[in-house]
């Protein structure tokens, strides 16, 4: 029996846009879904920059007007740029389309609470793009705090950091606009998801940004300055009791992707890296004496969703297939028409968080986390 | 314009023959390739296999009977079982396909010859499955050895160590037939391959190969004689005057994937190891003194084709993207008619070192490499 | 010509004690000192373990009179527990000896500055036993933040972290007395040390205490409450305008020694952990585009002071090494009756960040750093 | 009650040299031996370079002459240049006095056999400078491996690379002598003995010796041949029947300590590489499923003798400890007539696997060890 179809209208074709259109294809053909996406309708800013990309990702067809678009599919895919993504979402809900929004949802926490909001009164499935959750070890680090292998978690460490914006020579971007946010909006909003994941809600932080290259060329042969961060720390207390840190930064030079974590537990300890993310590095003091240490853990079938992709161990999954992971998740729960854990309301808490954090910064105090209900 | 559609048929789907169907869609999105692949026929042994494998993995049609199919498609794909390889390869060969052929592609050097033989003659392209020589960490290498930029290579290392058939009471099963070959077939192939993609080719050598759990169960209550090779442990004399050697080995207790090469020049150094693939370690002897030591490269933009699957450095690809990859050369090749790198007349030179190193193994001393003309 | 001779006594002879001692010797071996130590009173709390130390380790006598001691020697060193830091180092310094101290030197700023004034109107040499600083690897990471080899710092992250009161059943010590000072006094100092010795002065700090395990038992089938911090973390902001943060902690399940540093520069990066100390990671901006990297530097000659221990790059030093480095500067300070770099002066500078952080912790918001002059 | 001296005579003040006088100085301090080693007297080629390192090492007395310095000490050390080692062993052990040699003892193995009969007829105490085995790491692997924790050993890779002789340019010095022996004797014998070490006597060996750099500067204007190996490969079986290979190469550009060791057994796996020898990694295969993973073991002290430098685990020992530890077992085994485990007779058997791989080299096929009796 043929599958229902899910028509995806995707709008953005850029990095993210490239990366929800293969990642729903991936999806589709390793996952064993209840549904069948439909790569339907990918709108751009163009017609022909829209055709282009339609053609490459194998969409049916392309078009320039994004609202047009909204009729004709079940499920909107948002990688636009950021300043777009809420009157999108917001329309994409009213007209009763599932949604899925690349990080940040919305400059601000009100937006991303309005957002979570319209989703949840049209009843229809969100999720934000925190793929990084959906990789096998970090879903497998998860478990093991939650089982208790490593005992009572009490200090953690999350770091995002990565050079993009490191020469000062780089040009001033939309993502320098205070609206986008800067570093911690930008990534450190995927530190502080993954800090949620491994070690539940955040009570309070306290933080500081900095703004370290003051001006950048502006294009037309001046300089135009920069009020956003392009470093942010942390301190965090978890609704548990445990505490931590979280840093971003974009001037990370010679760091591509270095997506840390350290979990300490009364009785063993993680550590992972997105720079070697098909590892995960587990440390249990019940070990025998002197046979203690880090057991450096590849992934493998073990580790679900992992043998998805490939029966064989240490074969190695790539960024996109974390991608198609989170779009496989998102189609399950459009599917059962259930909830998405990484839904709008996740990522307006997130976004929270990267407010507090903003008025830490501002008042040199500790700030409560926003309640997590939107 | 719409592309020239380029039908599929795939004989097998269990891991490879997945890892085959995902490759051909991957590529059609990430690369722009001058052809477009139609996912067509699947065969398997039962219709009913068939059927289930190309409902998830999209292909059109299903099907019990691989010769069949042969009419109905412009290129074959075979990910069956090894002993089936030189006759459907010849088969699709005959009827004017072009082959993708998993490696190895027989159990003997003269079989490899006599499909290569028959696929020139017949003017079609084929290809054998070395996925690991389209990784762009080691096609960089190449260019860099190349290029001179470590000087005149002097010495290789090269390594294919998992731990498949590590444990005894791993059942006797097809790989363990002599007409297999055992683990330097199944895997030192890629070490051979790797060897003279990144050193040119081997001139003579001399082996061992060990048999390191004499009996495993025959499933039937009994154990079962095993012939072939656990182990495979070679020297290596390149035509340029390097030397090497190469290991391989299905019994390396804890590894999954230890594809590891070392090239030290006369300037410089090289280290890779697909356990991290996505890294490339470079010494130059020209780093001021103080200051020298392996760089950690990683994956990107500037190593093509990485920059096809993602334009962010460090965000890495993983082994189904290297499939697609592979997929992508050779569907460029059958476009243009023109020679793949990879095709069976390298998969016999390689096939004819396996059987080099084995009759080094027997006798004892140095044997010299077949000649490459098939 | 026989060198001046310099009459070491040395108070404790536990884990400290016996590396000053070792230290002293090594340096007389492998530094060409313009005097030679002289291993000459050893006192401890009771004779017998006094005389059993002077013996294993080399001393000419042995004592359980400190303060009889000072008369007969001509550089003291304390190794004795934290609390009698300050009533010996006084005592020697009034005595006019020059006094090398193990950190910290006193739980109090104040105290810290009262011993580094006093110090200074004796005109003796001091040290305090900021060993990790003596690492050849840590010297060429300042030599290179200083030659601007990664332009100018602009983050720094600094981690001093391990775990020998992880387990909530080791018991209450002197380390838990709030004299003490907890993590941050004990390790976290070294963090501090390292952060001003690669980034210059600190101006202010924003930190937070954390006591992990509340209780432990008390030796007397009790429990004892616990105040001093397991945990403590800081942001920092150097007076160069650089920003970065430490942390400390003395239950990270797992980690021995992590005294981890990463200074991110505006061409360049350095990395560095304790648990690999004979190897630095620089990454330089200007490598060719697709050649960049972290370089794995290994301690050699060319960093000093290594060659003074082997010749052969690679070969590597130990923990023992540091020390001898240590007390090398130290008795080199004594001949030159010159400033020692990690000087009371110095030792009090740190405990002036310590006790800033902690004030911090209790108040919410920025703290300034205590002016640098004792 | 005071121990008994006994007086070194140590000849030669390079590198080893010092690294010999160091040692002692270090064991005398850090291990509990039963006797004392006092430094009597230092020779080295002149009287002059006698003196300075006499007085910079500590030694009582310095010379030109080492034969009349065997009447003034009880044991004599030599680090003098390879071709004098047997000469000056054979005088003084025809003294009387116990003896360590540098590596490798002599050029031949029938003329090491000669030193080790004449050390067992003169009943002097032997040892040959293999002081990686010394490592509390390689230890603990050694007992690992016999106890059974990773079940039946199978295979063994061992390597030992460098790149003092990388340069083509690096003159032509006494290592190319012929009867010095090249890479293998000069290193190569490292990663035999560590080979024996771990897995028991060799029982055949097949190899290659390969001249890199066919000439080098003789410091006269002109080019020198060399004879001499600069790679060595060999296929090695083992006694137990478990198969391996080790290489040597002093050309391994980047390369300043790779002594690795990978032993793969039925149910585990040990790797160690000298490039971080304070780490041993342990792969256990009943460990859980999805939790297992090679486990970087750091050294402690559960890692006899490592205690003995520091009380506290990853602080790390250096080379010049090694050596200490290598010293502490002679003086032990001087102190109490017993046999020392690496004696003459062991280093004969090393030279002896050394002698066969280049006969190996010369033949082409394999031969046999030569039997362990000397």
């Amino acid at each position: 029996m043929a599958k229902r179809g899910v028509r995806i209208g995707l709008i953005g074709s850029g990095f993210m846009g490239r990366a929800h259109a293969l990642g729903y294809a991936t999806a589709a053909r390793v996952f064993d879904l209840p549904v069948e996406p439909v790569l339907a309708v990918l709108a751009d800013v163009t017609e022909e920059a829209a055709r282009r990309a339609a053609e490459s990702l194998g969409f049916a067809r392309a078009t320039a007007d994004w609202r047009g678009m909204l009729a004709e599919v079940d499920v909107v895919s948002i990688a636009a740029p950021n300043a777009l993504h809420k009157e999108m979402a917001l329309a994409a809900v009213a007209a009763g389309r599932h949604v899925h929004c690349e990080k940040p949802l919305a400059p601000s926490h009100a937006d991303c609470q309005e957002m979570a909001r319209a989703a949840r009164a049209a009843g229809v499935v969100t999720q934000v793009g925190f793929n990084y959750l959906c990789n096998p070890m970090l879903i497998a680090a998860r478990d093991i705090v939650r089982g208790g292998e490593i005992g009572e978690p009490v200090s953690y460490r999350g770091i995002h950091a990565e050079d993009y914006m490191a020469d000062p020579d780089a040009p001033w971007s939309f993502r320098h606009d205070p609206a986008g946010g800067g570093a911690l909006a930008d990534i450190g909003s995927h530190a502080l998801a993954t800090a949620e994941f491994l070690c539940g809600p955040v009570a309070r932080v306290r933080g500081e940004l900095v703004t370290v290259i003051p001006e950048r060329p502006d294009g037309r042969g001046g300089r135009r300055a920069v009020e956003v961060d392009d470093i942010a720390r942390a301190h965090l207390r978890f609704a548990s009791g445990a505490t931590g840190s979280v840093e971003a930064s974009w001037v990370a030079t010679g760091r591509t992707m270095q997506h840390d974590v350290e979990v300490y537990g009364t009785r063993g300890a993680l550590l992972f890296t997105q720079e070697r993310f098909n590892e995960l590095h587990l440390y249990a003091s019940d070990d025998p004496l002197g046979r203690r240490g880090f057991r450096r853990i590849e992934a493998g079938p073990a580790h679900p969703p992992y043998g998805r992709f490939t029966p064989a161990p240490g074969h190695q999954i790539g960024f996109n297939d974390l991608k198609a992971a989170e779009m496989a998740g998102f189609l399950s729960a459009v599917a059962s028409g259930g909830p998405e854990p990484f839904g709008f309301a996740a990522g307006a808490g997130v976004q929270g968080l990267v407010e507090a954090i903003g008025r830490s910064s501002r008042e040199g105090g500790w700030v409560e986390a926003p309640a997590a209900s939107a």
